[in-house]
């Protein structure tokens, strides 16, 4: 070892060295939380919320109050304020994932130089000229590693969020030249945001027709059909079944761990997105598979007059997010430790909805859906459905059952925004664990 | 200092706190070196093609053809089927900025770990809560540094491409429960793509009124002043000067590179795009300035049904490209060697117009619009107009000039489009090296 000089005994190194080993502590702190900070502080400003809807703003003080640290493992802070805090379930911020994701540390991260993907063109042989190669391969890749849904002859169309490739099908479905706009309509309760997103534009090619159950117009008609179904999760089949229909399916929630899997769906227009598979819901980004080659090119030419094509960035992005959900599938099975995304997602929902069956029961106040369990193609065994969100119902006399859980403070999405009755709510199960527990607590406290 | 048991005297506690200094160094070293990691990966090919609009479908087969090395500083290849070639400038693919970029090397290179980003949500305190901080701020230091836009008192809309938020625009300024659709439009020859962006939804708020100064109606209307004027790149007011008017200004063009900068825009509300400014059509990113909050309340609610926000990623990566400009604007004055992006891009757009009026001249056959210089604030000198597309005007008997054209092989797209004479076609001046000479050497050689 060097020599020291005198004037500095081997203490006072000691200390010094002490002190440097304190400061390199400290430092490595700091950098790692720079290095997470779009999960930090951003998220003081995100706050913990899902899916977006027309009077999520209305909601933005709450949310203020309600954001908290994303991570899974989080545990609740036993702040006298927790009480007083509002727990917004009403939106279904897929952030419940962002832990799979940290563990996978830069398997997934995407790097793009400046003068990368300038053009607006990504594939000329392609109808949908903006679609990225390596996005479609990952697409058909995982819809065959999951086996939900078929992809021979079937083209993709990529589409800014799912909801872009739903205005872009009804575009594409409407007779172009009709005396009358041709009506829309799904079986309630169906997704709260299909009635404005259809009619918002005042379009003369579509308008929202209501509830499917009760259509008895003659004429063409394009039926929605969600399944599993958002707000109650049961599996959906067309209800109209008539002649001169078109359906769209909107499988956004057709996924391992929401729903057992049981057979690939194969139908005309189906729509998925990566917000609700894998999580990524700022990327924007989603695909149909469109089996009619003039759809297809119809459905491409909206997005093209919307918005010239979809961002680049964030279809690379995506392509290496489900590239690794693909990659942790198949390995899974080669080591013990490997767990695939859909394994570990699965165990997520499954957990929470356990504690959410005990929680209802300990209240007596309120009901759930009940599934039956099926045969999963994907784990391989039978297995209950555990939806991305919680169709609750008040029993007793609670006639409007958003207003009664706004006064525990959760705030949740009213049945009457889905087309039926306001004993009903919709919650979502896809927060962070501390907003989760945190209603799990104050669910099971609120007694008759 | 607390008493260290005789087991270990304090040369064995210094040696251990110098090891775990030398390790925790390593560490942070091995951490950093993870966090940029790989920076040289990916590629992918694109296409050497521009603006896109409604026909350029049609295209395709020649498009492919006249795919060319995006490089600036690529020399024509001498191959025999050069003269064969068609060449495609009827789009405005903003390429001839790559090779800039590439110069640039890392200063633009975008790194998003897969756990980034997730949430929907980007900015509760802002009217446009999916708007990335970052990027407004970008968008308003470059605004300041340019010196082509008033920020203060403005809120900025973030959009998936201009095209969103001019969609987004016509649906703010309509009247919700008007009897009839307001009337949009615009003078000729106006921006080929208006009128079927308008129209393609059939939307009841909103309709295509056509030319703006035959405009007779009466009523509320909206009026687009795009300045300078895609196609003819002279600077533009408003016409119809009535009450009752809402004017929406397309400055996607009002930069140095382009047109001299005059002063900053102040107008209600005034629409901006990262494809024509730094040259990345891929990302999709533009932005609005908006004066009246409750007018970019109801455009964020547009973007909102549209598409749900806006791409994290591309806006993450947009802030990072107009920070780059910004920077090098501000370091030019600092050293010799430093250009600016927009000094880089003149020079270019300044050498290819003088290589145009030479070949004009030349062929006979052809006139140009001719622009009077004026005092650019940016530059801080007299300067001429270089627009990023030629209104080219075939002279003599030649009533169908796009006709004429592509009979030698230049696709480009005809005045009737622009709402004008077919006499007149829109040339881009922003393609490849490569196929401006092809194009400057086939016109040199058209002759009466």
């Amino acid at each position: 070892m060097a020599k020291i000089p005198t004037v500095f005994s081997l203490r006072h190194c000691f200390v010094v060295s002490l002190a440097l080993n304190f400061s390199l502590i400290l430092r490595m702190m700091y950098e790692r939380e720079q290095g997470c900070k779009g999960a930090f502080w951003k998220k003081q400003s995100e706050s913990s919320m899902a899916e977006v809807d027309s009077n999520h703003l209305m909601h933005k003080s709450h949310l203020a109050v309600s954001s908290s640290s994303p991570l899974v493992n989080s545990t609740r802070t036993d702040h006298p304020k927790v009480a007083e805090r509002v727990i917004n379930l009403d939106h279904g911020d897929p952030i419940m994932y962002e832990h799979f994701w940290r563990q996978m540390g830069d398997k997934t991260t995407i790097i793009i130089p400046g003068w990368q993907s300038m053009s607006y063109f990504s594939d000329l042989s392609s109808i949908c000229w903006f679609l990225e190669p390596e996005f479609a391969k990952e697409v058909v890749r995982l819809h065959n590693v999951v086996g939900n849904a078929v992809t021979e002859g079937r083209h993709v169309v990529v589409g800014t969020g799912s909801s872009q490739l739903f205005l872009a099908a009804l575009y594409a479905l409407s007779p172009p030249d009709a005396a009358e706009p041709i009506s829309v309509l799904s079986a309630a309760p169906y997704y709260s945001s299909y009635p404005v997103m259809t009619d918002y534009q005042k379009s003369g090619l579509y308008k929202w027709a209501g509830e499917a159950e009760s259509f008895d117009k003659e004429g063409p008609y394009i039926e929605l059909v969600t399944s599993p179904n958002n707000p109650d999760g049961y599996v959906r089949h067309s209800v109209v079944n008539r002649t001169r229909g078109f359906l769209v399916h909107d499988l956004a929630y057709y996924w391992p761990q929401y729903t057992p899997i049981s057979s690939p769906a194969n139908n005309d227009l189906t729509l998925f997105t990566v917000s609700k598979s894998t999580g990524h819901a700022g990327m924007r980004i989603g695909w149909a598979l469109v089996k009619d080659k003039e759809v297809a090119r119809k459905m491409t030419k909206f997005i093209e007059l919307n918005t010239i094509g979809v961002s680049k960035d964030s279809q690379l992005r995506a392509a290496k997010v489900l590239k690794a959900v693909s990659d942790s599938c198949e390995e899974e099975g080669s080591s013990q430790e490997a767990e695939s995304f859909f394994k570990y997602s699965y165990n997520i929902m499954e957990h929470r909805w356990k504690q959410l069956r005990v929680a209802v029961q300990r209240s007596g106040m309120f009901s759930l859906p009940t599934f039956s369990p099926a045969f999963c193609t994907f784990f391989s065994q039978v297995l209950e459905p555990h939806p991305a969100f919680v169709w609750l119902k008040c029993e007793g006399d609670i006639e409007d059952c958003e207003r009664f859980l706004r006064g525990h403070k959760i705030l949740t999405r009213s049945g009457v925004q889905f087309g039926v009755d306001p004993k009903y709510v919709r919650v979502s199960m896809l927060d962070t664990d501390e907003n989760f527990i945190h209603f799990i607590d104050r669910l099971s406290a609120i007694h008759p």
